[in-house]
């Protein structure tokens, strides 16, 4: 099939998507030559709407298609206290949990060196400005456990902290109906330094 | 996320392509997100140009962007030996072994009772009316070694040998560089039985 220009185009497009490798790019190509006019429409409009309309909350950089979100324009949550998470995919996981009322801020990445990501290139600048109004009693850091999650984490609650403003960090222990004979050794030392009295 | 009506339908469209969950979708999304006003018309280009351009070639029912399929103009093919093939791609691995020279027939498919596909379903009308000018030979039926591929494979050598047409089938054998111990029965007793003298 390498002599259909098209077809190759469309599988080197399909290839730039997150986790996709040749065979399902190859396959996600025939999906879309099996398609009939109207549901490539439907596909194509569907991108298309995606990208125009999306963008970022102008408080709290979460993805809507308004000015704010609809977690920022609810007047029941609780402005006071704000969730500083890596991406909006995290916001949907604490509200699953029905427990935070609370307001969320989304970063859009973590620091890292690595790979030429400083300070400046995810939404630190938004947040700060957020907490000059003193309203903000509470700042939780829910990053990923990981090094750079961390590390992002500690940098961010280095710059509140002469501000005033209490900031927090998600616990960490064992993850709920886990086994313990499989966690590994930093997650279980971790749950003993944080064990809680009965 | 689920507030976002654009995301949503978005996310929906790519659940739609072949193995793809709900968490490769929303990647998927995220990443449309993501790109810039090129990348997502290179991207939507990509989809429309190869579903306006690419139709069946009108002899072997593989694709093409032209009238016929590279391989039926090329006049150095054999055109009296037709390899039958389930789809395009199975196509691109006889091609990579430099071996066959014939010429090949796509059924885009194969019968499957199971899922209401029968023999008017796939492009078995096609192969007969290449057989009508007494200038193929032979029919190889390589499609895939499954119950499915099988049946398909028999039902048409069935069709094909009334008309005086050589109907042969694929070796069945344990595939080079594999390990014995690890061969599954049939395949092995089929490897006993097409023994061959050394």
């Amino acid at each position: 099939m390498a002599d259909i220009v098209s077809l190759q185009r469309l599988i080197e497009e399909f290839r730039k998507m997150p986790s996709v490798g040749l065979k399902s790019a190859e396959r996600f190509a025939y999906y879309v030559l099996g398609l009939d006019d109207n549901q490539v429409k439907s596909l194509t409009d569907a991108i298309n709407n995606a990208h125009e309309k999306i963008h970022t909350c102008s408080v709290c950089c979460n993805l809507t298609e308004d000015e704010k979100c609809n977690i920022c324009n609810n007047p029941k949550r609780d402005s006071s206290v704000i969730c500083v998470v890596e991406n909006p995919r995290d916001i949907t996981a604490f509200e699953r949990t029905h427990e935070y009322r609370g307001v969320y801020h989304v970063l859009h990445g973590v620091m890292s060196p690595m790979n030429g990501i400083g300070p400046n290139d995810i939404r630190i600048k938004e947040l700060i400005s957020r907490l000059s109004d003193d309203t903000v009693n509470e700042v939780i850091m829910a990053t990923n456990p990981t090094a750079e999650g961390e590390a992002t984490a500690m940098y961010i609650s280095k710059l509140l902290k002469p501000m005033g403003i209490k900031v927090t960090r998600l616990a960490y222990g064992v993850p709920v109906g886990s086994d313990l004979e499989y966690a590994d050794e930093v997650t279980l030392s971790r749950a003993l330094d944080g064990r809680q009295l009965l």
